[in-house]
C-alpha cells in the first residue's frame, strides 16, 4: 500500500517541494486548498481538495482520503503586521490549524507534522516571540497540545530558520542577492551585521519526510518540537559568498536602512532541543549559488 | 483624579462584581458589551461602549476612556466542546483578547489584568490543558506576550479555579447543592472524591483590584501569572459543609454520573507560580452558605 499524504500549504515555496519529493518517494498525496487559493501550475498527481470553513467539511475531506500523515505548512508569514491584520493572523495560524486538529480527532486520524519558526526564540529565550507571527506560531503549539493530552494527536513541530533554493518566488534575500548580482542592481541594506541560519530547501524537506517517519515508526503519541538549524553566515558573508560563487560582484549598500526593530542578530542556538534524529544538512550555500540563477 | 478601569466582561458573574468594587472603591468605570449582549441590569455608573469587530473601533474606544488598567474578563467558557464551536472558542478567547492589545498598543494604554484557569495545569504539569478552552487560556497568554516583549503591555495573569457567591447564575456546584438542599430535590452526582478549590467572588474581585495596584505602582512593564487559589474540599466535603451550615439535608446520589473524563481529581499546587502579593482568602464556604440561599 501506497503511503498516504494530506497537506496544508501545497500552494507555498516549501508546501510544493514536499509535495514533489512525497510523490517521487511513492506517497499518494492530497492537498487542501481555500477556495480562494489559486491551483494553476500545481502538479496533476496532487488530489487537491477544495475546502470552505467548517470543522464537519474538513473531517469528511479527512475521513475519505485517510492519511497516515498530515503535514501542515500553510500559515500566514508577516514580519510586521498592521493592525487590521490581527485578523487574519488568527485565522490562518491559530483559527484553520486548531480546526484541522479538530478535524483530525473527529476522522482518526493521528499524526501531524506541525511547521514552527525559530522566530519564537527572540534573543536566547524559551519563549520570546519576535513578531507577533512568531506569537501565533507558538499559541497554535498551545492549542495542539491540547488535541495530543485529550486526544491522542502524534504531532512533531519543525521550528525553521530561513530557507532558500531555486523556484523560490519569495522576497527572502538569498535570491534578492543572487538576482542582484546577475542583474548588476544596487541593493540598499542594513549595516549586514547579523547572522543569518540559511537551510536550503531539499534539507528542509528530508525534515519533513524524517518527522513523518518518526510518526509513523512511534509506538505511543508524540509531542516534540525541532530547530532546523542549518549554515550560519552574516549577510555580509553571505554577500561575499553569492559574488564570489558566481564571480559576479553584488553592488550592496550597507547600511542604506537601518535595522528593523527586534532585528534578530544572532539566532537562536539548537539547545533549546535536541536535533531531528537522523536529520542532517546535506546542501551548503556555496555549491547551491549556481541553482538559483534564474533563466 | 479618579482612577479609571476599562472592563470586558461585564455581564458575566465575576466581571459584574468588579464593576461593583471599583464603583465603590471611587474608580470611573468603562466597559465593552459586544453588540448582541444584553445591558438590562447594569449599573448607571457604568459606561458601556458598544464595540464591533474591528481593532481600529476599539482603538479610538480606548483612547476616548483612557484606562489605568484594563481588565479583561470576557471569555467563552466550555467545560467540552463541540467540533463546530472551535470558531467561537477562538474567537472569544484569542481574537478578541489579541484585537484588545493591538487596540491597548495603539492607544497608548499599558496595564492589563488578564484572567486565566486553573485548568492550564491537568494533573502537576507545568503546561496541560484540561479542555481546549483551557488551551485557548494558555494560548493567550502567548499572543499577549508578544505586547509585553515588543510594545510594553505590563501584564497580570490572574487563574482562577471555582468561584461561588451571592446572585451567582452559573450552573456550578455550590450554588446547585444549595439551591437542592433548600428544594430538597436530589441530585445525581459523580463519586465524588475529586477535590475542588474554591474561592468567593469577593476575594477574586480582591485579587484583581490587587493586581491592579501592583500594575500601577512597578516601575517597567510586569509579565506575570499567579493561581489564586482558595479553600480546597472534596466534592463530598462539601456536601456536608452545605447540610451542616443551613441545617437542611443535601439528597446527593454520588455515582449516579460518571466522573468526567480528564476530571481533575486533585487541582494544581500554588507552586506552579509564588502567590500573588498582598492577597490572601478572607471569605470562607462555612460563613458563606446563607447568603447563598436564593431569597
Amino acid at each position: 500500500m501506497k503511503p498516504v499524504a494530506f497537506l496544508t500549504g501545497l500552494t507555498g515555496f516549501i508546501g510544493g517541494k514536499l509535495a514533489e519529493r512525497l510523490l517521487a518517494g511513492g506517497w499518494t498525496v492530497h492537498a487542501s486548498l481555500r477556495s480562494q487559493s489559486d491551483a494553476h501550475g500545481l502538479r496533476d498527481e496532487v488530489i487537491v481538495h477544495r475546502v470552505g470553513g467548517s470543522v464537519g467539511e474538513l473531517t469528511d475531506t479527512l475521513s475519505q482520503a485517510a492519511p497516515d500523515v498530515v503535514f501542515h505548512l500553510a500559515s500566514l508569514y508577516l514580519a510586521d503586521h498592521r493592525p487590521e491584520q490581527v485578523d487574519e493572523l488568527i485565522s490562518s495560524n491559530l483559527l484553520f490549524p486548531c480546526r484541522l486538529a479538530e478535524a483530525m480527532a473527529g476522522a482518526g486520524i493521528t499524526r501531524l507534522v506541525n511547521t514552527g519558526t525559530a522566530w519564537q526564540h527572540y534573543g536566547t529565550d524559551a519563549y520570546n516571540p519576535v513578531n507577533l507571527y512568531a506569537a501565533t506560531k507558538q499559541a497554535c503549539v498551545d492549542l495542539l497540545r491540547y488535541y495530543h493530552d485529550a486526544r491522542d494527536l502524534s504531532l512533531i513541530t519543525l521550528k525553521l530558520f530561513d530557507t532558500y533554493g531555486a523556484g523560490d518566488k519569495r522576497r527572502k534575500i538569498v535570491q534578492l542577492l543572487v538576482d542582484a548580482a546577475v542583474s548588476g542592481e544596487r541593493l540598499g541594506m542594513s549595516p549586514g551585521d547579523q547572522i543569518l541560519d540559511l537551510t536550503h530547501v531539499d534539507d528542509v524537506v528530508g525534515a519533513f519526510e524524517n518527522a513523518a517517519a518518526r510518526l509513523v515508526g512511534a509506538e505511543r503519541p508524540l509531542c516534540e518540537e525541532y530547530l532546523i538549524s542549518g549554515e550560519r553566515v552574516s549577510v555580509r558573508e553571505l554577500v561575499d559568498i553569492v559574488s564570489k560563487s558566481l564571480g559576479l560582484p553584488v553592488h550592496a549598500e550597507f547600511g542604506a536602512r537601518a535595522y528593523r526593530e527586534r532585528e534578530v542578530m544572532v539566532p537562536v542556538e539548537g539547545d533549546l532541543a535536541t536535533s531531528l534524529p537522523g536529520w542532517s544538512r546535506g546542501r551548503s550555500l556555496r555549491s547551491s549559488m549556481a541553482e538559483l540563477v534564474r533563466r
